[in-house]
C-alpha cells in the first residue's frame, strides 16, 4: 500500500498545479512552449491555453516570447514563473514528507 | 486562491479514497447498500465493486450483511471499516491543516 495525493491551486478555475507545472519546466528545459507542447503529445493550442488560464488565475505572467537573436523565437519563463516553479517544488517535498507521516501514523498498522 | 487535494491509498490498483470513504459513510448512515447507492445516483452494482475492490484490496471486509431480525436484510460496516473510516478522518483532518500551512508558508506571498 502506498499513499498518492494531488494537490492544486483554484481560483474560480483549477489555477496551478501538476499539468502547468509539468509543461513550464518543459519549456524552460527546451526553450519553446511549441516543443515543449511536441514533446509532452499536446497540441500547441492545448499548451497555450493550459499557460493562459493558469496565468489569468494566478494574475501574472508565466510565459514570455525571445524575439530575435541568434536562433530567434522561443519562449521562456518569467522570473515570477520561476519562483513559483521553485515554490512548487519545496511545498510538494514538504507536503510529501509530511503526508507520508501521517499515512504512517493513522494506517501504518491498519493497512 | 485556495488549495485543493485529493489523497487515497493505492495497492495494485487505487484502494481506499474519498469515493469509498463517501460511500461507507452512506452505508452506515443508511444501514443498506443498495439505498446508498441510491441516495448517491449510482447503480447498485457500481457501489458493489467499489466495496468489492476496495476489501480486495485493503485485504478485509468492510461491509456485511444482516439477515433476519426485524426489518431484515440490509447491510451493515465491518469494525474494521469503523476503525478505517475514523482513521481517515483524523488522517484528513491533521492533514487539511498542515497542508494550508504549508500552503500559506510557501505561496502565501506569491499568490
Amino acid at each position: 500500500m502506498k499513499l498518492v495525493y494531488k494537490i492544486w491551486v483554484e481560483g474560480k478555475t483549477k489555477a496551478f498545479g501538476e499539468g502547468p507545472y509539468k509543461l513550464l519546466r518543459k519549456v524552460e528545459q527546451l526553450g519553446s512552449l511549441n516543443k515543449a507542447a511536441q514533446d509532452m503529445n499536446m497540441s500547441y493550442s492545448k499548451a497555450w491555453s493550459i499557460i493562459k488560464r493558469a496565468e489569468k488565475e494566478l494574475g501574472f505572467k508565466l510565459v514570455e516570447s525571445n524575439t530575435g537573436g541568434v536562433g530567434g523565437g522561443g519562449s521562456r519563463l518569467t522570473s515570477q514563473a520561476k519562483t513559483l516553479l521553485t515554490q512548487y517544488d519545496e511545498f510538494y517535498r514538504e507536503a510529501g514528507e509530511i503526508l507520508t507521516k501521517l499515512y504512517n501514523k493513522y494506517f501504518g498498522e491498519l493497512l
